[in-house]
């Protein structure tokens, strides 16, 4: 049987591993950082379950065909007005829910991306936005963060530099300008304007993913890249950080031409239908806004829960951001630490992190780490920050003289 | 705005028009013979109402994150244990839960075929499976159906020719070799043992689109290809017609490998987790073969109004294969007549049906017709025949001398 398969040629753009490496993970009680999930205590389930079996009983015998009943139209109505306190103003025709933001990424490059397009990304970049683009076989090229976000200024210099030697400008710039995953940083106002100016310049799209931006831990708010150059960018969200991953849905907002391309992809599909019956009725029940400050006074306390035991366990060998929202901290140790050279050891002792390499395009990022505080409980943050600098104490040991 | 967007290149591969033109709706009462829907007063309503609020409830928390709780892995063992009625064996590792059977359509497509790579199918064909290859800049040939299915004869010696002429194998063979949409058909237990035979010694896949099987009225049970062939065939089914479209739950069962490949392009992403929470509470409730025997004897009962309607209305204008399961009849009339040419008119009188030519890879089938006989009831059934009839009659007095 595997000799048969084995003469079988699969597609060239098919990535030949998964993105993110995996640790064995042996304790029971053992401690995710590494998970990008969201606080299960604050999912609204008493609401959810009262809208399940509601949306069903009044609405199962639509809510199951294909295109459903009324809650697609409710969900999308939602999705308008929410987007109108963030100041985005979108046509029913302009909006697409999708399986999450992921799908979001995956229709926006398949629809621009032929192989050998040019993609540019941020250094890091969420993993799974990476995987994306070296599916569709695009050339991705990336440019670092800092604690303003991305270096607008090295990507207007490559892109005069592509314009001066008749090279390629990419297709898509991937960003997710407001709490950074994993960078944690936010773009400011003056890189916002400088960047919406260069696409509009030069003629590419901005892939914003503004996953995070309603955990917004200081009250500062930065406008949207779309507001700034709606024709320019395609902006992706999720119900995952503010209602739940499981649901599977986020939505897409760019110009109907986009819209009507994504949705030729979809091959005819209504996306998630009976989920989006149920959360139809959720967020007709759910005080949004109350909901929402309570995540963010929780995860807001458990950032400085962790930014404290980090400091306290690891003193000057780290450096990080303080975010001011989102799930994510992302530390820098030594130039010459590896740290997937103690991810294993960590997860013996009982935690997990993903190592800095699988945010980046090239073989590099090594001396970093994200840890997430959002889905742990306070004492799991400090007693996973114990166990890795225990690993990381004692890697240092044996291989720093 | 619109101009500056004019400029921009979307990527090649991107159809520009969707697969299957409709027509406008002006009734409230419209007949949808055109939908491939199931009957919505079968839909176990109660059942999924409580397994909704229930799994909620018990399993909420664990439900909203990314990987769920029990009821991937539950919902998984109920389609290992019901594969297995049908003479598949599967390992766990060998399947794949999708959203619905277009994106295992979809995801076979993208692993196996590069821009120019060949794929064959039917003729006539499902409208998505061909979007999706289309999509995938595939080189598609298609093969005739008659009352058994697809003329397997005719695919060998187009084999027989490629190799002779050093031309490309396909990379893949699209078929619905059981109650096919839209021919009604089935593929004959010779048939199938040739088309198995031909994909080992030409070493391509089968892409065995099977939705439609457990729809079966006369007991009478051909083997599914992949119990022929497993190494060689990509088998896809649904949950659409047996339970109802709006999950958008389907499954792949194929080698290991093939799934392996297909996992890397959700991106990480687990399918539909909160609605397979939901689904494996309704199947752990549901008497499933009641179920199906209940589903079994209405669609039946249904094929039979709408043969009697057809046969009554339009004499020997139309013939048909009575087909043994599934959701349709398809029409054929003389080789001179344009079912396009009167659907609109007929939508006009308050019915619609899908003309032939969606069916199909080049500009022909045009004196056909698909009537889907599972979604209006009896009474709309005959109705809507007599209104396709008038359409008819009248386009053909117009026309014909």
């Amino acid at each position: 049987m595997s000799s048969i398969l084995d003469t079988f040629a699969f597609a060239k753009r098919i990535p030949a591993t998964p993105s993110i490496g995996s640790t064995t993970v042996t304790k029971p009680d053992h401690i995710h950082l590494s998970f990008g999930f969201a606080a299960p205590d604050l999912f609204p389930i008493e609401l959810l379950s009262q809208s399940a079996a509601d949306a069903v009983t009044l609405y199962g015998r639509k809510a199951l065909q294909y295109s459903g009943s009324g809650g697609p139209g409710k969900v999308l109505h939602w999705i308008q007005q929410r987007s109108l306190v963030h100041g985005i103003q979108a046509d029913s025709n302009q909006i697409l829910v999708t399986y999450g933001s992921t799908q979001g990424i995956d229709l926006a490059t398949r629809i621009l991306v032929d192989p050998g397009d040019h993609v540019w990304v941020e250094s890091p970049s969420f993993f799974s936005a990476l995987q994306a683009f070296r599916t569709a076989e695009a050339h991705i090229t990336s440019f670092p963060i800092d604690g303003d976000g991305v270096r607008v200024d090295l990507i207007e210099e490559a892109l005069l530099e592509a314009k001066r030697n008749n090279r390629p400008i990419p297709k898509l710039f991937y960003t997710m300008p407001t709490y950074h995953n994993p960078g944690g940083v936010t773009l400011s106002l003056e890189r916002r304007k400088r960047l919406a100016h260069l696409a509009e310049t030069y003629n590419f799209f901005i892939l914003e993913d503004d996953a995070y931006s309603e955990l917004n831990f200081t009250g500062d708010r930065y406008p949207a890249l779309y507001t700034l150059i709606p024709q320019r960018v395609i902006y992706l969200n999720t119900f995952s950080k503010i209602i739940g991953p499981g649901l599977r849905l986020g939505w897409v907002i760019a110009d109907s031409r986009v819209i009507e391309k994504m949705r030729l992809l979809n091959l005819g599909g209504s996306i998630g239908v009976f989920t989006q019956e149920i959360l139809a009725e959720l967020l007709q029940r759910l005080p949004f806004q109350e909901h929402i400050d309570r995540l963010i006074a929780h995860y807001r306390r458990q950032r400085d829960v962790l930014a404290a035991a980090l400091r306290a366990s690891f003193g000057d060998h780290v450096t990080f951001h303080l975010p001011e929202g989102g799930f994510y901290i992302w530390l820098t140790f030594r130039k010459d630490v590896n740290t997937s050279a103690f991810v294993q050891a960590a997860a013996d002792l009982g935690v997990s992190f993903v190592d800095g390499k699988s945010f980046f395009v090239n073989p590099e990022g090594y001396h970093h780490a994200r840890l997430c505080f959002s889905y742990v409980n306070e004492e799991q943050l400090v007693r996973g920050v114990q166990h890795m600098a225990d690993a990381y104490f004692d890697y240092i040991g044996r291989t720093v003289s």
